[in-house]
């Protein structure tokens, strides 16, 4: 069997289905069409849908640009259908991914819906960075096979995805999304408590407060505190995460690394008082400099440039991969 | 002129010294001769200046292996002239390097010899990580020509250097480091004030702080928090800065983003409680599912393959600069 076989053998021959097609959801079909499954594609503005296709065909032909698909467009392309209700969306699939507006209310209305649509052994994923499933997923039916499959924009460049269980949510569940992320290409993290921010953005939330801290205090300006990770720490851990580079980084590995530089570390974080890093002042300092450094009319451009750094560094990554 | 020529003009055709020459020192030798530099390298055992020349050749190879120099490595190489005494190495330099122990006696020791060594002009950078040169550098003739120029091992491959005056540092020194270090391809990070970890390690602090956290509270694995990084967020970081990522994040820039996202990352800098991540238990846990993912026989293997990738890292960013 190739591997489109096996994704199809996982899911029964069955397709998965789009809620809300915004950027997200639009880089989620592509992750999965380009896996090879039949993905059905709905949002309750059908403006959104018919904007998202134009979107995915423009990102395909970036990903064939770069390397980064096998087929065709057009092939994959052909597996996304358009569709006009949620009804028709979920019937009979095997998976749901939903990213949907991101509030309580909203949320909690599809999971309403959803209990009353999907059939009974149906998985549904959250796209969601912050809500965590026991706000909106608890006392349905389908509580059991809910869980939230947080992505980094776009899924199909920046592979990990942060499963999230709510209390309800079955064992089994958490099973299948684990095997069906690993399928399509994702790198599986699990999170096993529903804490706010999940791991991803606590550990970008960390960074930012230090990062507002630094230039608040006038220890460093902006681009200097950028400067520090994009040409210093980011190229570690663009292929090693925070615990490997440590581990590497002292002759006996982690315990030894604690040894000689935990004292430090400690007193950094003692030193660390700083209690209110999303200032209203400071954040405006912050827009002035960036502004001076990328004109709001280049912002545009600017996230046109990432998209085709992150396509690169996708690139050169599938023939380096760190797991291994 | 081209750009060793001008490299030569800035330190008026006087050679530069390395002073301690272990794996920092050796990187540094090769981060000023391959800028076409004159390097003299003292270490106080001469064991140590003895290894750091085929160390030197190795590194060099593996640079030309991967197109990041342009001269054979014989012609780098030559350049470097191992010394058997400090008062050789520094004798009209236009500048000393020093990378001896991280020891704040043995630093002032260095100073008060340079102090009666150096010529009246020689600017003085000190490799340390964590010890501000308040600690080590003052009261002396040569202190106003002393500044921290902390580096990312190794040196000739992870571009950023942070330049820390002491309050008795001249500008004109800051100046010079900064001429210096851009020319020979460095990225300049201006750190202000002497705070604990300077920026670099207080940015990774508080991301290995919230990593231990997680871990100790079994939110995820040591292997998942790695992987949140080195699939995740590490890949934007490789490129951007953290301000420039979240500027990029929100249609209206970082403001924008700070509307939308500054609520869920104050509730997780409010969330975080946790107070003492370098705990030995914990620490003695991620060693042993480090040594479990990784052995200890591996480990060097391990850091061979890392520095492949950064050299392979370097050699992409060699043609794709993030700061143009």
């Amino acid at each position: 069997m190739n591997q489109h076989q096996d994704i199809a053998a996982l899911c029964a021959g069955r397709p998965v289905a789009i809620v809300g097609a915004g950027l997200v959801g639009a880089g989620w079909a592509i992750v999965f069409a380009r896996a090879g499954l039949n993905v059905r594609m709905f949002d309750a503005n059908p403006d959104i849908t018919r904007k998202a296709v134009p979107l995915i065909e423009a990102q395909l032909a970036g990903l064939q640009r770069h390397g980064l698909i096998d087929e065709e467009p057009a092939v994959v392309l052909a597996r996304i259908t358009p569709v006009a209700t949620l009804a028709e969306a979920v019937d009979g699939v095997a998976y749901v991914q939903e990213s949907v507006l991101e509030r309580v209310d909203v949320k909690r209305q599809l999971m309403v819906d959803l209990d009353a649509l999907a059939a009974p052994d149906t998985v549904i994923g959250s796209s969601t960075s912050g809500i965590p499933g026991s706000a909106f997923a608890l006392g349905l039916s389908i509580s059991p096979r809910v869980l939230i499959a947080h992505p980094v924009n776009p899924p199909y460049l920046v592979p990990v995805v942060e499963l999230v269980p709510s209390p309800e949510t079955a064992g089994s569940t958490v099973d299948f999304a684990d095997a069906l992320m690993r399928a399509v290409g994702q790198a599986v993290v699990h999170v096993r408590k529903e804490v706010e921010g999940f791991v991803l953005n606590r550990l970008q939330a960390v960074l930012l407060r230090e990062a507002w801290a630094l230039v608040q205090e006038g220890v460093a300006s902006c681009e200097d505190v950028d400067k520090t990770i994009r040409d210093g720490l980011g190229w570690r851990w663009s292929f090693m995460g925070p615990f490997e580079t440590i581990d590497l980084n002292a002759p006996g590995g982690v315990a030894d690394y604690a040894v000689r530089l935990g004292p430090l570390y400690q007193r950094i974080a003692e030193s660390r008082t700083h209690e209110a890093p999303w200032d209203a002042d400071l954040i405006r300092e912050v827009e002035s400099h960036r502004r001076q450094h990328l004109a709001d009319a280049d912002l545009e451009a600017r996230r046109a440039w990432r998209d085709e750094r992150l396509m690169e560094f996708a690139a050169t990554r599938r023939t380096q991969d760190p797991r291994t």
